[in-house]
């Protein structure tokens, strides 16, 4: 096991911290392309490039009500009762999370207030690959929901028989998603971002995916659609005193290990029994997953660090900006308040972040590669507009009037006073 | 006047609507080389461009606390004054909006919350140009100290002389900027990406500017900062029907008109007199105003259109998505709820779009460009973000583990699955 560090400096931090360096190829142009033949040759550009880079024929890109029944009876009872669940739990949370419009009187006659309206059309991307994403589209699909977006459309990519993963399937039907379509890669935001024949041009695209997706998501803002986050590999710091459970620790960290190869996993304790005894246990549970080629490339990017108080090690978890942090120490809600940048936390032994990733309730599309310092995770917010109104009194406007008029007039705006002075001489008149 | 339309049908709105095409020069390459010379020169680069671009020499790019109590001085008592009203509305209404974290168990034993951090360093970018936009230091700098920024570093271009408008300074102080920089332009946002000297590197940027700002701000995107809003040109959407008064809806119209030539304004009335009116009035106000050019050039790309109901114009204002909507008709909060997208919105004949730009408490960077369809205005949203914490009991792991397990395993996730499995093992051996 590599990447071993005991009291780490804090001048060392930055160093060793670093996370993998991207390899950050110039997919711009790539990408670009694959936009404009999207934009020129619609369904037909989709369908070609399902053929060449997918090595799949599809007649039909909507998915079929036949095809979502046959889902429907593949998935398991348990795993729908589980689906269930998990959607139950999402489900509250997010709806917890609706704002009540409140009015404030800033001044007598002056009232503000906010409100919230839905994102008509939004599209969720699940990827394919390695994994089935169902626990994804709960994820995305749940708020919206909640918030009410009239269209939600969904795009995943075909398997190699021309089908959809019978659980992306049922879960997205569960959530109400009519739409489906079978596309992916870039040619699927590309579509969302201009339309097509079948695939309805959206205002937000939500959900994970390779380079390419990524890189498309970014060019789809210069169209002027919104994105949820920018993305980047899946991460967790765990920080484990002598409370801490290693064979939990290495199952956490192993957890987030086999999500790809350029996971990353850092591990601060402060109890050397416990660091050691960690170490050795994910040396074991790595030999029995399935995924351990993953895992092992993975750990290569991780760290195992020592430190003498859980307060430094939170000092530096802050400094990484951990997407998942897990804190298996003891009185974990004790620090709370010291966390200044994460994802998404989780208290003491019993909580795993495999719990966040699919059933607690919390939403697991959450910012990586150090966008915890500026980015919230997805939530109910990431599918509402919240529009500020004013309404403003006969008094209201004199109390506040000769303030807009001087500052208008400082800053040269003669007609935002003009606005205001206008009506402050009707009212002078009415008297 | 031109762009007189009558009942138009809804088919033609599209095309009716369609903004102004903004000349969208490639400025990519050369924002990109401002960037890549900050990067490396810093401060030097900086001084540099301000003689080429603003034809300023700065010897000092920091503002000195000399220079702030000079301005301090020149500001008057009464703008002053002015000044502190806004400021104490605006902060009311954003600290409104400050979150109570609530604790949700979503299932027993399960129990989930949000809690708002503040994002660290923040910066703001006040333009130079023809108005000495003091009010947006307000509108960005209030929300900033409400959340708790440790570092809020403001950027603004210097005048010829060197010096930075005394009413930016004053208010900057007031809100407690004790870093202000002499930079403009999109080396400043270069600035505030990479870091230079004398400018510390920030993790989100916010403020207006023109189209090198916006490409900078874009660009800073790619190096991992967050930003405020995509821009455009100012618009609003007024919607009067025979309650309103076209005297006010003159006014207001132009006070948008005179930000930019690039404004666009939008009347909608459903009252033919108070219509021709309103026409008429504006041929007689914009003839008084200081900027008129600029208000009549803007007013080329305006719309007068004439339509049945206030349902309908609605509709229209959706499809439009106003960045201001003023309501000018009776009952205004009858509408609210058929109102989708707006970026901020006014009620009622007593309540100007200027009031909302200076005092009325709400924020003034607003989604234009269409963008009210897919973002929200500044908040103090925009100034934190929300992580997710979650506490799973023993009992609480026993009630949701099995769903984690079915799903990991389907997803094919199996270290995820191992994580619950071990501590689902170890409650059972302990019992």
């Amino acid at each position: 096991m590599k990447n071993i560090i005991k009291y780490p400096e804090q001048n060392t931090w930055e160093t060793l911290l670093k996370r993998p360096a991207l390899e950050k190829k110039d997919l711009r142009n790539t990408v670009q392309e694959i936009f404009l033949k999207v934009n020129q040759n619609g369904d037909a550009a989709l369908k070609e490039f399902a053929l060449k880079f997918d090595q799949v024929s599809i007649d039909n890109l909507l998915v079929s009500t036949e095809e979502t029944e046959f889902a429907i009876n593949e998935v398991s009872v348990e795993l729908k009762d589980a689906i269930a669940q998990a959607k139950e739990n999402i489900y509250k949370f997010h709806l917890a999370q609706k704002e009540q419009s409140i009015e404030i009187e800033t001044t007598e006659g002056v009232i503000c207030w906010r409100e919230s309206r839905a994102i008509e059309k939004v599209g969720l991307y699940i990827p394919g690959g390695t994994a089935p994403l169902f626990s994804t589209v709960l994820m995305l699909a749940v708020p919206a929901q909640i918030a009410g977006c009239q269209e939600v459309i969904l795009c995943t990519p075909p398997q190699k028989d021309g089908s959809i993963n019978p659980a992306i399937l049922y879960t997205a039907q569960l959530c109400g998603i009519t739409k489906i379509f079978k596309v992916g890669g870039a040619q699927a935001v590309a579509a969302l971002t201009v339309g097509t024949e079948s695939i309805p041009k959206v205002d937000k695209i939500f959900g994970p995916g390779n380079q390419y997706v990524t890189q498309a998501k970014q060019l789809a803002m210069e169209y002027n659609v919104a994105i949820d986050l920018p993305a980047g590999p899946s991460e967790v710091l765990v920080i484990a005193d002598e409370e801490a459970n290693p064979e939990f620790c290495a199952a956490d960290l192993l957890s987030q290990a086999e999500h790809g190869n350029d996971s990353q996993v850092i591990f601060i304790s402060t109890d050397e029994n416990v660091f050691n005894d960690t170490l050795k246990e994910i040396d074991k549970q790595v030999a029995e997953l399935p995924r351990n080629e993953i895992a092992k490339l993975a750990l290569e990017n991780s760290r195992f660090i020592l430190m003498r108080t859980v307060d430094e090690a939170l000092e530096m978890s802050n400094f990484y900006a951990p997407e998942h942090l897990i804190l298996a120490v003891e009185n974990p809600r004790n620090y709370i308040a010291k966390i200044t940048s994460a994802g998404s936390v989780f208290l003491g032994n019993y909580t795993p972040e495999s719990a966040g990733d699919y059933a607690s309730g919390t939403n697991h599309t959450l910012p990586t590669n150090g966008f915890a310092k500026n980015y919230s995770g997805v939530s109910l917010d990431s599918y509402v507009k919240k529009i500020t109104i004013q309404e403003i009194s006969k008094t209201g406007l004199q109390n506040i009037g000769k303030t807009i008029e001087l500052m208008a007039a400082a800053e040269g705006l003669n007609a935002h006073k003009n606005a205001v002075s206008l009506r402050l001489k009707s009212l002078k008149n009415g008297i």
